[in-house]
């Protein structure tokens, strides 16, 4: 669609994560934080330069001078000559601290799972499998009425299936999501339907249709028909993204065996040479390593290979496009080969403690050269939101220093520095800033776009939401601020916030961005872009 | 404030915890639902009777007719002789999934460190309490200009203090607090104007001035000046809370010596004391083994005293009304000696992750018959909700498995059954349906008034929270539910949901209540009670 404007230009403070260097052990991490005016294009919706000096209104006016830039949504663009260039201006109140950040990016995430968030009791990886997750993904299989549905969406994927995929796309939109790697079920109608939606929204999305052939682990109400069925299914959901995305501006297809315990080795063999068919290969997605009774469970079904991620090796599936979620568990065998391998991962830790599969040792990834990023893994997560999974990530790392693995195995000398004899140092624990990073630039080397979304580089695409924080509660004056409000109650909650984020004026601006991290929610994402698309906008 | 009529009548559902019987171990907690009506007395706010049987209209009407009670909200109440009784209906909606349930109780939390919620960097207790706390607590001492003012507060107050403290009850009792057991400063006039705000703004509340006496700990700019002064500022604010509300109705003292490294012997000596004075005794509350560094120096600072616990113990603030918060590293010794005296502990998981604390074995505390209940620790922990508590609570259970000191003490032992040779059995878990009774029932026992609060029996005071779940998503018709929205992109966000609570029809009540647990946040607390009024309703 031809916009009416060649560029949008994003006027106020915009913050975000430095682009991590090549190091070992990584520098730390700050946030960066600019003010003035950024520019995108219409045409292909990445950033075509950036002046930190528009801060003011004068400079600011300088600046579309300069270019020959004309507001259309000011009166004098209606009376132009048409010889200038036309841009629509898009404002991030200061005093409302409002900031651009850039999107978030969900590495793991079950779309039909949906329907389970919050509900998992005491489960734990295995028998949640089982009692929640088979069934709830079963029902994606359902016959469609083929008589009905639009152009847009494939006419075979069940009513049901694309309501509560409609759902998950808004609801991680509206939580800054834009983009997500996301496990669909089986069902290849249900599974294109989930791609055509994300691109019907314009949220950028990996879609893949999972692989689960063994028939020793997968319930026979739930599971492909054999390898090759795994192999022609999977064919099939390619085929159809890339004739819906051509050059995979948005959606691309990504090979998804669930985990090894699904599959036989026969489709992973299969699976592994599909992805290597094309040029570049074709992103994979799996799980590894999140619970002790899983790798127990391996060991015992691939009792040829060294390690659970020597399994996927095996079978060619763990490359530099391979998305590993979960990972708590890993050998330092296992990190050094993941590491050669350059595959990444993808840490879930609201999952992680709502399974009790444990906590993954971000640090000892991080410092060992791996690339991570965070994922929700709804609905073995409770939440949607990245934002929710930041959270996590700094809580998880403050309680790692009291768990066994922690304690007991070689992260713990990984962490150590000199000798000291104290098992837990600090450096395990992630900050917000780093958690901040893991959210977008880390998500976005894992999905291995790291340069093109999760920050604001020249160049970039805008990926982007705005926060609005809200306004700062007066404290300054002597008045008394009880006269007349108590009895309404509400008096000092209905002014100055947005959900849950209180400022009392006093912060720094890195003060009020932990404030965000740590009381923020969907209430203050304000609007959301994917490719320089507005597609969320709080209503 | 006599009330135009002399009951409310509650119609819809009713959802709680039941009350535990003195077991151990305590049976599995499962949710009780009634459907029907419950009244309320205008005179003293407390249930008078239920009648589970009134669910239809024709049977509500019944019930209306046989008790002579008049709805003054309806229009032939207008016309009534003045021999009825008049009441007021309030009525949960089912369609939106609306139910009463028990006022949150919130058994420890810090109102002057509000504004420093979300910040504590990587800290660990001793260094965030010099870093972050001590300086916010510092500042509500300062002068206030005593010509301003209203008579309902205390002149002597500082505005700035007098906003914060508003604000903290106005953020709690959004979110469902009915009743929380407060930390002050060590200033007197700021601690009677947080007494005199809850007491206006209808919170039930215990009210502590902090006491920190100890020159060796505290700093210089933010301690009492001696033993006596802790003694005699304590002395005048529980003189002031008398004055306000003599029999206690809803605001009472609580002694509060902060820890034990901060007060010297004399200190804690006369504390105990001051408490015992009374009768009945004056609640009491404190920090106990939050984390091994302080533990480390209590040890060093009262090497007379064989444990943590015993140092409390020796000066008699071990009582069957005393709060200990935290409580992550007690010795089977100290947790006998604590269940011999009945003190209660105020457990605080979001607060203890932040801080990196550790997790404290709360399903050993339950089992051994130590009374238990859920603290925010504003601001060491988060956030202001008991639902993010009871969460957290949930999440930190399910971690405590992988924790060194769950899988090397007794606690281990005490968990077992049979002759398993391994450490982490479940049983350590907490379910949803504990963490609420922790929230409510718990809550109410840890401030002795499990008769009183936290449950909707006959004679209990009506302290109470309407959940609003809202609508559940129609999956069930055949139409592309996407035709004519995807431009709009909110499409489907705005039906239905309240909040992140995402209802899809094929629920059971008790996976509803699951669901609000773990997406649940203030936008679905619609209104809160305590003794029987309406203190908050969503704006």
């Amino acid at each position: 669609m031809a916009q009416a404007y060649a560029y949008t230009v994003y006027r106020g403070t915009f913050i975000q994560t430095p682009r991590l260097p090549h190091l070992s052990p990584p520098p730390k991490t700050e946030l960066v934080r600019n003010r003035g005016a950024l520019w995108v294009s219409s045409t292909d919706g990445r950033i075509k330069g950036c002046d930190w000096q528009a801060r003011d209104e004068v400079s600011f006016k300088a600046l579309l001078a300069r270019n020959g830039w004309v507001d259309i949504d000011a009166p004098e663009a209606n009376g132009s000559d048409g010889n200038e260039v036309k841009v629509k201006i898009v404002i991030a109140n200061e005093e409302r601290n409002e900031f651009f950040f850039p999107g978030f990016i969900d590495t793991h995430i079950h779309a039909p799972q949906f329907p389970n968030v919050g509900l998992f009791g005491s489960s734990t990886l295995l028998d949640w499998l089982e009692t929640y997750t088979f069934p709830v993904e079963s029902g994606f299989g359902v016959q469609a009425d083929q008589s009905k549905g639009t152009g847009k969406l494939p006419k075979d994927a069940p009513p049901s299936a694309l309501r509560i995929y409609d759902h998950v796309v808004a609801r991680t939109l509206s939580n800054g999501t834009t983009c997500a790697s996301y496990f669909a079920t089986i069902h290849v109608p249900a599974t294109n339907a989930l791609a055509a939606l994300c691109h019907l929204r314009g949220q950028r999305a990996f879609i893949g249709r999972v692989c689960m052939d063994n028939p020793d682990f997968c319930p026979s109400y739930y599971k492909d028909i054999s390898a090759d069925d795994s192999l022609s299914a999977t064919r099939s959901t390619i085929e159809y993204i890339h004739t819906l995305d051509p050059k995979g501006a948005l959606i691309k297809p990504i090979v998804t065996p669930r985990f090894a315990p699904t599959c036989t080795r026969p489709a992973l063999e299969g699976l592994g040479k599909l992805a290597a068919e094309y040029n570049p290969p074709l992103h994979i997605q799996t799980h590894i390593s999140e619970n002790t009774n899983e790798i127990a469970l391996v060991k015992e079904l691939f009792p040829e290979a060294s390690s659970y991620a020597a399994v996927y090796d095996k079978y060619n599936l763990l490359t530099k496009r391979t998305i590993l979620a979960h990972a708590v568990h890993l050998t330092p065998d296992e990190r050094s080969l993941i590491r050669q391998r350059d595959a990444k991962i993808s840490h879930c830790p609201a999952s992680n403690a709502a399974l009790g599969s444990g906590i993954a040792p971000v640090r000892v990834f991080l410092d060992e050269g791996i690339t991570v990023g965070l994922g929700t893994d709804v609905s073995g997560g409770y939440s949607p939101s990245i934002l929710e999974a930041a959270r996590q990530a700094c809580l998880a790392s403050r309680l790692l220093g009291h768990t066994t693995s922690f304690c007991h195995t070689e992260s713990k000398q990984t962490l150590q520095n000199g000798n000291s004899d104290k098992p837990t140092l600090g450096r395990e624990k992630l900050t917000v800033e780093e958690s901040l990073y893991l959210a977008t630039r880390g998500g976005a080397a894992v999905v291995d776009m790291a340069d093109d979304i999760g920050g604001f580089d020249e160049g970039m695409i805008w990926d982007a939401q705005l926060i609005e924080l809200g306004g700062v509660k007066d404290l300054g004056d002597n008045d008394n601020p009880l006269d007349g409000q108590v009895n309404g109650v509400q008096g000092l909650v209905k002014t100055g916030p947005v959900g849950n984020v209180d400022l009392f004026g006093s912060e720094t601006w890195q003060e009020k961005i932990h404030k965000w991290v740590w009381s923020g929610d969907d209430r203050n994402v304000k609007a959301v872009w994917v490719g320089g698309r507005l597609v969320h906008s709080r209503s």
